[in-house]
C-alpha cells in the first residue's frame, strides 16, 4: 500500500502515511457487491487496492447514471466520510473482484483533529479534488448547454 | 464585518476571526466592474460586504453561462485562491455597486500554514462547500439527463 499513495494522502511524510495505514483494514470485495449507497451515512473511507468499482447516482428513483469507474490502486472512494454532513453522495459497486482498504470515519477524524498538520494536508488535497470534480461536472453541463443552444438555434 | 461571518469562517473563534479580518482590505466596487476572470491566477479571496456579484462561466468562447448571483454580506468568492493550482474557475462581475473585502492569497496561506488549527477549520468548511456545489451541479446534470431520457423515450 505504501507504494501507491492516493491523491488524498499526497505530500504526507512517511510518519503520517504510517499512521494512516495503521488504521486501514483490508477486505476482499466480490463482483456485484454494493460498497455503499447514495444517501447513506458515510461511516467509512475506502482505498482501492485491486479490482474495479463503479460510481453511480440515481435519477428518477430507478435509473442509475454512471459517474466513473475506478481501476487504479490507491484511488479513494467515499470521501463524503471526511466532510459534514457525512453522507455518501454517490453509490459504489464492485464491478471486478479485488480488495479494498477501509478506514473508519471516527478514527480518521480523531487523527486529523489530534494532528492538525495531517488534517490540513488531507483537507487541502480533498478540496483540490472536489474543485477538479466540480470543474469537470460544470464542463459536462456546458456540453449539454451547447447542445441546447444548437438545437434551439439561439 | 464581525457580525456577518461567511460559511468559510464558520466555527472559528474570535481570535481566529480577528486574525483573518486583520489581513482583509476593503475596497468599493462599481457596477460592471470585472472582479476576476475564469482562468486567471487566483491571487485574492473576496468577501462581499455590500452590493451584488454575478458568477459566470464561458461557453464556446463567447457565451457567458450564469452560475449564481451573490447578494448576502459575508458571501465568499474566489475560493480557488485557497486551493492549488490557484486559478479562478469562474468569472465574477459586480452587478450592483457595493463593497468588497479582499484577502491576499499568500497572506492567507501563511496564516493557515503557521496555524494548522485555523487552516483545518477553513479547509473543512471549504470542502463541505465544494461538496455542496458538486451535488448541486450533478443535480442540474440529472435534470438535463431526465429531459434527454424523455425526449428519446428510453
Amino acid at each position: 500500500m505504501m507504494d501507491s499513495p492516493s491523491y488524498l494522502f499526497k505530500g504526507l511524510d512517511d510518519d503520517h502515511l504510517e499512521i494512516i495505514y495503521a488504521i486501514m483494514k483490508s477486505s476482499p470485495m466480490e463482483e456485484g457487491h454494493q460498497i455503499f449507497t447514495e444517501g447513506q451515512e458515510a461511516k467509512e473511507l475506502f482505498v482501492l487496492s485491486k479490482g474495479a468499482v463503479e460510481l453511480t447516482t440515481t435519477v428518477e428513483n430507478d435509473f442509475e447514471l454512471p459517474i466513473s469507474i475506478l481501476r487504479t490502486a490507491g484511488e479513494v472512494l467515499g470521501v463524503s466520510s471526511i466532510v459534514p454532513p457525512y453522507c455518501y453522495s454517490l453509490s459504489a459497486r464492485c464491478v471486478e473482484k479485488g480488495e479494498l482498504g477501509r478506514i473508519d470515519r471516527l478514527e480518521l477524524q480523531n487523527l486529523m483533529e489530534s494532528d492538525h498538520a495531517l488534517g490540513s494536508a488531507i483537507l487541502t488535497n480533498l478540496s483540490a479534488y472536489f474543485l477538479d470534480r466540480l470543474k469537470e461536472t460544470r464542463q459536462e453541463l456546458k456540453i449539454h448547454f451547447k447542445m441546447l443552444l444548437k438545437s434551439t438555434r439561439l
